[in-house]
């Protein structure tokens, strides 16, 4: 126990006790934000006249010249009462003691993360941005490269190279969203809640939370202080992210494997075995997999810390936060790594020309059978079907089927035109444009989508932005209001 | 296999092979939006001339008879081939073989799950803003009741039991704004895609989308098949407010326990044991606190399903649908649950005669020995804790301490006026009207936070009828693009 | 609340409330297991002379009525209350009175769930061998079948298709083991625990125990009702067990992709697209993927309910059994598909002429460098690597580099017995025989750990063949203990 | 890429993606381990002849002077480049070259992580054992200390304190019986096993294991390299244990409460308040209930990294590791942090004269009046919770209920004899000799029960203190063998 908190209600806490529960090691990346929210709270209570602003200023003096400070950190419980300490030793008693008055370690530890964690949202925003302005450069490159499609790890359709980053695209633009929502819940103040009951002093609690760069309160004390559900869905928005970025990461080590080829990865991005002279391995690939599993069960790591436990501050929120932390720091990790290799992935550009692709054509082909002659589609994907069975069981693939076997796999003569349209959707380079639809991977199609993808990922960078700039205003503000 | 798919690529499937991938059981839930996806995409079919208006007008018939209709669900693979199979059978091989033209599964089964989950969201939303009305209800009643707020499950201030309750409404409060975003991400209309590459055949996605009730597209055709975040979102929501219910429900079962007594259960909520004839035990809390760890643990289960798939349709997305129907039907229930027990908890209205509840005064006390007697907060907090640690020690409470008992814990003599505030802040239902933050437990904002609280609720109610009414709109648009 | 628990402590359980709680349809597995259960009991309360042996008859006439009955189940909390019900009204209040005497429903359904999971073990581990013969008789026809090992998903080293099958037995039988290793703490007796306390009535545990075909006794009273370790242990078994079979499913799936086409699973296994009429994709490879991720978790699922409870027993638990059988349910549904499909892979048998393949070989050729070149490993492992290096770098494979490509890597000339070594290790068809360590894919080795493997499933199935005779003697001895 | 590696396959790895990669941060735990590995691994390849003796020679001298090292540990993959380039540096090129002749690092981390993860299990298990033997200590002192048993979290039944304390000692007891299970599948060894398919050098793989303690081998090479199932049983053991724990912390934490009261934790294991003076809060226990929740899913995160993988080795196991050692180190810390509270923790003396516990008597008065008024044991339930129901609307408990209130429930005269029965029951203390049951509370029988785990315990201690000493002697061969 810190010599602040001793001598009153309990006699010492033992040496081992505090080190099993010292939270001091976690705590270092909230140091500053507990300054300012000393800073605040000191302000606040000068202003209603708990204190005496002359004690208020020499409190000031002793928290500013704590930014920025590395505390040696061992023996303590938690970084309030080692500041509360520095503040006594660098005052009197009789001022640093008045520090704590109106507050509570249960408000200021939740303010002190959610202003970390605030600003840690941004930058993983802006991470997420630079990942898809990354893919989307490597896009626009191939618009026209021919890729399989896939479906249940088949080839399924031809599609382009960028259709499948856009898609990657479309759903990291997604997390950026819910980070975005999830935000305005984050960025509320719990100040002024104390221990989880507010207090007698007249605190001006949106003072508080402006000088802080809040957007409002997290009003009632009891709520305030009480659970850790902002942590929680940001826990879950890591997951889902998480989620998106294991999917590439296990789509590049099957599209590289030496059985698909599909694209290659810069040897500086992998590594070799130590015994087998030939390895190629995806190693930060197949780590960001990994990573990313274990990202998406903090949530459920989170969830299962906070089962059972009975409303108000409990101790066991303290596990919740290196949760947290570690999430967002593996997941900035991945990031990087995956923005460096998604521009430099190499895609095999006669992909268009590999026989046992021309098999993707079939669902086209079945099409142009329902318009060219008049099948029913469910007849023209059965017999579609059953010359891709015939062309299989001979080892051969479609281009080696001749009109005659077409013919005897429909029962009946078809024209030359259907035919010349069969080598048409054969031809996977032309095959693409033959999509009409909204979204489908035609070239046309796939670059207004790469526009429109790059005006809203630079519209997500411009609201970013802003909401810095919102912080850093508002630390201007707690600047001048410390000179009272 | 169904009929509608044997005879082409693959030899029959074996009957136990069918059983065990069967969705059938599963599908039920979205069987209804299933056949109106159908009816939509006929009239997308027939307007960009892909199909005939007779022949379509056939289809249309066929589907609308199906809608309601329950299928007997035996020996086939999924809802789909099953709807396809009666289509064809109440029109003809030619005609319901158009059916399936530019469309997959792959997009029909997720459209359809996304219909079904919009109206699921809003029914859950409602459930949770009724359960909110009836825990307001009854904290209009409890402004004035003290109530012991905890930390560390120990008494540590006093509250009153409405501010208990809106700690309470908060946290549902903001588990509704967090279902109305995913809302969005949920109701955007992934028709057209087909497989994963859209179509040959000149579809009108937006007007599909329309017609079902879409607010827009899930636009990338490979994004709108392959991944299922709307799912895992959802689920990371349920994951939450299961979270927040099942703290509620660890609350009455500590606050109903024979040592605590603050709150008592009716018998109607309430079970016997087999042996024990003596005992009440709250089993509908305890079974709450059960399902929802279990849900909670469900957006893990649906993660880890996900974790090390490839980019496009897997059928290991078949297993995440059922957690997501189960989360949400458990939690329904466990709303619907707390919805009945919440205005039935009676509160023990002599809380505040408890003698050790005074301690709970403790805070105040230290307050007001800085405000009276000018003592930093730090030196007040250590005298007020050894006058509690000498009070405990000879089995007292703060009421039995004589102004010569603070006097030498404070080193000092004390004015009679703190004397008969001290004696004020043990009062506990005085103590209440001493707090001053906004947000604090003092009675008259607890009122004005029930009165804000109450029109946020409103507030989102009525979000919710409009959705509906926008879906109810969407069908009729829908049944008249249906008379072709 | 079943009738015979109403008219006490409490008013009547609303009827909303019943069902909410109600865990009748679980219960219908343990309905069985529960009447025995009871029988044991009658029989112990009339040996310590607790209840005249006439009633005991009566009591087991109506419970042997009950074996094999199909309750309506409908509006009851649990199958304990209806089977005393049921006696109660087929003897009399005076008569059916006496059942509940000196147990608990407590110790009661514990009982009855560890009666039915022992069975339920029993029958997992021997479908695992089942599964694991049927692999094994696979194995035998491939012990020469080369085929690519992988790391990182990279081909690394030939293997052969049965070592491949022999890995996956081997930890099977590991599965086999814990099982086993499980069974002895699920088979030990709860009974004579009553709620929590034991009774004050003499009953022999013992007898109980042994009658209901027990090894032994969870001792401690409190311990025997309070807690579901054994449960947990179970699921944690299952989730090991999962996370294999999942492993196979993974292969497979890749396996059989038409990159890779090592294996092909026959028709009747796969299903095709409803649009892309050549898929052919492995479904009940992906449904037993999707559906061991989902009893993986269920262990986490069940911890996590468990998390927060105190001592003694608490309804929570009754969410966990529904888990329990799900996860074994499902595994007995992946056993059953695993074991049709295992031996009806069809591999490739031309695998060891595919050109790619050849650099699995590139160890072996370090290998002998180090024996014929006298070079460091370290240095042959370089320079085989830089071959590999320029070889693919020109589209080439091993086989076409010359002598001189390999002297120009190694800087000096090379023996030519050197070269037509490195010539046989490239024959992957021989590359199998050169293994010379236990357990290495060297067929005469494989045969050894086939022949092994056998013995160890076959000494395992003589086991459960074992602990299912003891249990039906068990049986016997409840019947005619019976007959009083 | 360590030097050792550059230069052949690949050009050089980035240096941010080494960062990236490298598992030498959690590789420090191994390095030991991995040194005697290499050590027997060069022993083998000697006496095989695969390398000459004087070269072995310098090796092991090399190896020897690195136990014990604290590499600096920057910029290298992982601790198995970095020992080769030691020895290549400390000998020279063409013979530390020799070093990796017929191992892989996939054999040799599995192997080292075996040999730290069996003495982190011996360690484990004793840690158990001496909470075990602590809790014991303490049971003896209160075997007939009258406490309150819980079901629902509702008093019960009487029990003793030591009767609670026994039934943890059960779980615990059954954690350390698990842990040995699992100790003889950790304890065989990989190494041999090479990247997955052995070697052709004749390399002696028993010799190899018994020189590094191993009991056996993991004989399939593919298996001892591909997979980590001995890895996540441990995992599934610790969370299993971390359950036990858990429930020991949330009992202490409402025991402890005010509310209850039943208990009291010394000053040295709580902690107060910041702000609110009177607060003694149970810090340790409740950081043990949330480490506990952590550890528990722990084994969920690895099972998830698992998910989805192929065959053989994948770097993703790199990130299993060091959920091992946390939960390790995690469940140590809170095993020491509990060995040191349970035997300080008071229970209060005067339970049995509580008077809202006097109801926990009703079984046992429902039993007597079954014994002594013949009642059927439903009917005495049903009228003995009607006293209480009556008794607890008056504020009234048993003790104050007369003869005539339990004639007026029974509607009939109650012999003099069954009214000092019933007084007998009420009497808490006497209430624990009634119980007549094996493992219940009687106070002969907690004697019996304690002696009997006392020795269960010691034989335990004795069969780890045998496995380490095996651990020792096989450590002095591998020293005697590398004097060669």
């Amino acid at each position: 126990m810190s010599s602040v908190l001793k001598g009153g209600r309990l006699k010492r806490t033992r040496r081992d006790v505090v080190n099993f529960i010292s939270s001091l090691e976690s705590d270092k990346r909230i140091t500053l934000s507990t300054v300012l929210v000393n800073e605040a709270h000191v302000i606040a209570l000068a202003r209603c006249g708990a204190i005496q602003k002359p004690d208020a200023r020499r409190i000031l003096r002793a928290l500013s010249s704590l930014e920025g400070y590395n505390f040696p950190g061992r023996n303590a419980e938690d970084i309030h009462v080692v500041i509360e300490d520095y503040v006594t030793k660098h005052t009197s008693r009789g001022v640093g003691g008045l520090l704590h008055l109106g507050k509570s370690r249960n408000d200021q530890v939740v303010t002190a993360i959610r202003m970390t964690l605030r600003s840690e949202i941004i930058e993983l925003s802006d991470q997420i941005l630079t990942l898809e302005f990354s893919i989307l450069k490597s896009a626009k490159k191939h618009t026209a490269t021919v890729f399989p499609g896939y479906t249940h790890l088949q080839p399924a359709q031809p599609i382009s190279f960028a259709h499948y980053l856009l898609a990657n695209c479309a759903s990291l633009s997604r997390d950026v969203d819910r980070l975005s929502e999830a935000y305005r819940r984050v960025n509320a103040s719990p100040m002024g809640a104390a221990a989880l009951a507010g207090t007698s002093f007249p605190l001006n609690r949106r003072l508080i939370a402006r000088l802080l760069g809040f957007d409002g309160l997290v009003e009632v004390s009891l709520d305030a202080v009480g659970g850790r559900d902002f942590a929680l869905e940001i826990l879950g928005n890591c997951a889902l992210l998480a989620s998106d970025l294991s999917r590439i990461a296990t789509d590049l080590i099957f599209y590289s494997s030496a059985e698909a080829v599909l694209v290659s990865i810069p040897d500086e991005f992998a590594s070799t075995s130590s015994i087998m002279p030939q390895k190629k391995n995806a190693d930060p690939l197949e780590l960001t997999r990994a990573k990313c599993a274990k990202i998406a069960t903090n949530f459920n790591s989170a969830l299962s810390i906070m089962h059972g436990l009975s409303s108000g501050y409990n101790l066991d929120y303290q596990e919740v936060t290196p949760l947290l932390w570690g999430s967002i720091d593996e997941l900035k990790a991945c990031l990087r790594i995956l923005t460096e290799i998604m521009p430099r992935i190499a895609v095999d550009s006669k992909l268009s020309s590999r026989r046992y692709l021309e098999f993707t054509a079939a669902t086209e082909i079945a099409n142009l059978l329902v318009r060219k002659e008049h099948l029913p589609f469910r007849t023209a994907h059965q017999r579609v079907g059953s010359v891709a069975r015939s062309a299989l069981a001979q080892g051969l693939t479609f281009k080696d089927m001749k009109r005659s076997d077409w013919e005897r796999a429909l029962g009946r003569s078809i024209h030359p035109r259907t035919m010349s349209s069969i080598a048409e959707a054969l031809d996977l380079d032309r095959h693409l444009r033959m999509y009409r639809t909204s979204g489908s991977p035609n070239p046309q199609e796939t670059k207004r989508l790469i526009s429109q993808e790059l005006r809203s990922c630079a519209r997500s960078r411009t609201r970013n932005a802003r909401l810095e700039a919102r912080l850093r205003r508002s630390m201007q503000e707690l600047r001048a209001a410390s000179k009272m």
